[in-house]
């Protein structure tokens, strides 16, 4: 087995940061291209002797590279446990996988908080607006630079999902399978509009300073909280809420004031306040952006199935929540039909849950044993289990 | 007939503000009392004889006593125009009807921007919590001033109705027929976490000083204007922005920046813009406060039934909308059941429509059919056809 550190020539380990100079330019679909490019990535387990075990997994908006133990220094937490380590169905002992962060974000890859080369201060707004596109054609100058030339599965949720079916649209070649959890073809109306509020939040904070709070020493913290309370509304069920919280209070009696009176608005609070730590306002702003300009079917004649008539190839597992209705199973059933026009096998399931979108984060038993199902017997195919 | 006019000695006309002094102080839930209160109302219709045919309106968040044209000098328009006026199911030929601006508000009755005669300022934050029961006592006061013993119907959607069932609980013997639509018997985890969004949007700009804007000569703009946004999208449904918007462009092509490229960002943002314009910031708090607060069945015995169990004389119409997520058809159920256990003569109606939870405010037949029936049926009871 060769160790993806073997063949990394910027990076010493099973972490790092990936640097693209001029030479590997990347192209951005706004017009614009970036010509210093660094992208934060991790990998776990190790790529076998014939590069057919790599897994690349595409993080959802507000995460990032430390999809598994052991993260990087100073990161929270591995977000997916429940799919991502050993004896899961991404298997560290079995795939070589690896997660990068997305170009627009905060977490060691360029974003609108590096240093732009040609000023020498942060990009702040004059960073330029990235696509889901970008984000992809970063991700396959990632996995070139890693001497993989096919991954045996791109997989996300949510955001990353949206990734997964770019991947589909533009390096379908490159792939065998393909995992979409909790996601859309498009951002609708309501997706827009719901991040719109945020995007308003955090410009109204006067620490903005619009987007060049950095020079100044401040952030936007209480704009950039307000955003993610109303977004985090948006992650859960109503079901789920009343389940967790009802309308349980904080004390005995209630406060007749403005303070946290009930449970929910205590743990709303928090969310918000926690998000600020570990989040940079203006990436919200671009990679929101983003996902609101993503519509894979725009200027394909043949629509969503023409975009991806490139992918009957690849075998596709799409899987939606009954109470996610941030993306609901009608945008899933979308992608599946367009799967079935194009011609690519595609195994569908609408998971009963009534955790809301989150559930794809969670650990939901249905799912675990449907990804470990598909991703097995897409793996005898290839041949890993020989 | 008795014009209402005739028995006022502090309103000239059809309408005027309702003042009630020491002698008929408004006790509040949250113990204290308002000694000098002011409610801002209009009417319209003649009550009749027998003073049997008069119908209170309850307004929802952040609407007023305009109900109907015409409106008062500088409202913006008659807010139910599909459900009152002539021809209409509530009807000025037929019924003597009354809309109140309810305390808390900010369209002449005393709210948190008024001025409180203890300091000769705005009150702002030193104004106390009120509920859904202040209110509802509060309209109590006025209508014992328009002389009126029972009504005929009290009539609401949204926290109107909420004003509805508190008239059920608390003044049943005062109601012979009550209309409560697209509401709930208390407010779920996910109505408070939104509300708390709005709250926490309008407490983060620095323009609200704490509540004392109004001595500053500002205004929570920014932040009145994200709460409404993020209201905003509660009260339609997803379809419906859908339908409306979809992803249409403002422009031709994307502006590759955070200008509204969408139309669904520039409407949200209108709304946002316009909302200031009429409404208080420290109003919005305190009657979102009010609703969160609301929960009829709390500290009955009985429970909801037990609440209503005063009621069972009175006749219910009870509606909900399929597209409503806000007040889902599930919240109108347990009303009916809890109503059905009470022993009360309930109708109820789901209405299927794509239009949100604002489907109660806007054009729909079903509705103006079914209260249409509903009312004749009521007024035939109660001998106004005679």
């Amino acid at each position: 087995m060769t160790r993806a550190a073997d063949i990394l020539t910027t990076a010493p380990g099973d972490e790092g940061v990936m640097i693209f100079g001029p030479e590997a330019p990347l192209l951005l679909d706004g017009g614009g291209r970036i010509e210093s490019l660094a992208l934060a990535y991790r990998t776990y387990g190790a790529l076998n002797a014939a590069r057919s075990n790599a897994i690349l997994i595409c993080h959802p908006l507000t995460l990032d590279q430390n999809v598994a133990e052991p993260v990087a220094a100073g990161a929270r937490r591995a977000w997916w446990p429940s799919l991502v380590g050993p004896g899961r169905p991404i298997d560290p002992e079995r795939h070589f996988i690896i997660c990068s962060n997305i170009v627009g974000g905060c977490m060691g890859s360029t974003g609108p908080g590096s240093i732009d080369p040609a000023s020498g201060r942060p990009y702040g707004l004059s960073f330029p607006v990235i696509t889901i596109g970008d984000m992809v054609r970063a991700q396959a100058l990632l996995v070139d630079r890693l001497g993989i030339e096919t991954l045996f599965a791109v997989v996300g949720g949510s955001m990353g999902g949206m990734q997964v079916l770019e991947w589909a649209a533009s390096f379908p070649a490159r792939l065998f399978s393909a995992v979409c959890l909790a996601s859309a073809a498009r951002h609708s109306a309501q997706n827009i509009a719901l991040h719109e509020v945020g995007r308003q939040a955090i410009m109204a904070d006067p620490d903005w300073r619009g987007g060049d709070y950095a020079l100044h020493g401040v952030r936007p913290e209480k704009g950039l909280a307000v955003a993610r309370m109303a977004a985090h509304i948006t992650y859960l069920s109503e079901s789920a809420l009343t389940r967790k919280f009802g309308r349980e209070l904080q004390r005995d009696g209630l406060s007749w004031g403005f303070d946290a009176d009930f449970q929910v608005e205590s743990y709303l609070r928090h969310q918000g306040a926690s998000f600020v730590d570990r989040f940079d306002a203006n990436s919200y702003l671009y990679i929101t952006r983003a996902m609101d300009y993503f519509d894979l079917a725009a200027g394909h004649p043949g629509g969503l199935a023409g975009a991806l008539s490139g992918a009957r190839h690849v075998r596709f597992c799409v899987a939606s929540f009954t109470s996610d209705w941030l993306y609901p199973t009608s945008e899933s059933r979308e992608i599946v039909r367009a799967l079935n026009l194009a011609g690519a096998p595609t195994s569908f399931l609408e998971i009963d849950t009534d955790r809301g979108h989150d559930a794809f984060l969670l650990d939901e038993p249905v799912l675990t044993a449907a990804l470990a199902g598909f991703l097995d017997s897409a793996g005898r195919v290839r041949g890993l289990q020989a």
